[in-house]
């Protein structure tokens, strides 16, 4: 399988951290958001949304939004659960990480360090409210449990972890949030675990590239 | 079971559209969003995130996030597929509902009809392009095809078709996207259905209530 990957996304970390936490072989495929890999017919036939990360079997079939790629890596794996109330509890933190803390963290992280905003940025000081919201959100479910859902580490864990490991890029340190940081550990110490989530690139600074992102 | 529920909230519709389909029957506890009914510390109990909708079972468990709730309902009903495929893509389906539907036609519908910003503001201008490309991207899939994952209605269609079937509020009438307005007259057509997605209530106006929501 081939998995269609930025290097500097914390939704492609994701996938590249699953990956390596089951072990599993796959072939990388660079794609170069802010040189304009995204914007061709070729990818937009891959993924209508023009987004990475992709993920591609052998057989052809296509697998994007990163929840999804990682509901797919997982399934037969202890990285999804088995009962039906655990299964939605992970959709459940699917969706808040969507929500809060990509949205939040990844996104206010995005537009700061790429010099597409400032912190008075009407915009980015909302996404940072709801970053510290998503931090005491996690913090309070994460006082006296060691992952998210049930009693070991599934791909709800996973998909937090990414963004919510890069807090401190927008001075929000998960030391703060001492649960959080604990947990942050905990998902450092699996075996299998590797933290490749890269800085951005220089042609990702505003106006340097070419993007869909602006 | 219990539905904590905002008859506004395209999120509260779907989990009442697929409760109607299913013929299941449930307690409905209504929430005022805009007369301060989630800021209260029993809410933020029920739900620290201080949303709608939140499913109460009988024993007590509570499921938070829309896209949860389906996936729990749904569980062992023909609209949730058997195969790990078919489950990714539901899930591949409800994150782009999340990101690109409820952000795009949802943010900007609530913006835009309870006064809290114009056409012509660049965060409504982007979330109309987002939504432009939404209808876009569910028209290209569903052009030759009946439902969006696999040949039959799943949790995929009941969770898009919320805010799909009000993009005419904004001006974005189906009718323009031919396969999507087929489409939604399929999930009308769908034994059980219900529209009891409701127009915003005065006190949802700008600066009329109390809430989170400014």
């Amino acid at each position: 399988m081939r998995l269609y990957d930025y290097a500097a996304s914390g939704n492609c970390y994701k996938a590249r951290l699953l990956l390596a936490l089951l072990h599993r072989a796959y072939d990388r495929v660079p794609v170069d958001l802010f040189a304009g890999d995204t914007m061709t017919d070729a990818y937009a036939a891959l993924n209508p949304v023009r987004e990475t990360p992709v993920l591609e079997l052998d057989d052809g079939t296509v697998i994007t939004q990163s929840p999804a790629v990682l509901w797919f890596l997982a399934e037969g794996t202890p990285f999804l659960p088995g009962s039906p109330l655990e299964r939605a509890q992970v959709v459940q933190w699917l969706a808040f990480e969507q929500e809060r803390v990509m949205g939040g963290i990844g996104g206010a992280r995005f537009r700061l360090i790429t010099g597409r905003a400032t912190a008075e940025d009407p915009l980015i000081a909302g996404r940072l409210a709801t970053a510290r919201e998503a931090l005491d959100v996690l913090a309070a479910h994460l006082s006296g449990r060691s992952w998210l859902v049930g009693d070991r580490p599934s791909i709800a864990d996973v998909a937090v972890f990414a963004y919510a490991s890069r807090a401190g890029d927008i001075e929000l340190e998960p030391t703060a949030w001492p649960p959080v940081a604990a947990w942050l550990d905990r998902v450092r110490a699996l075996p299998g675990f590797v933290d490749d989530f890269e800085p951005y690139p220089p042609n990702a600074r505003a106006g340097a590239g070419t993007s869909i992102y602006g």
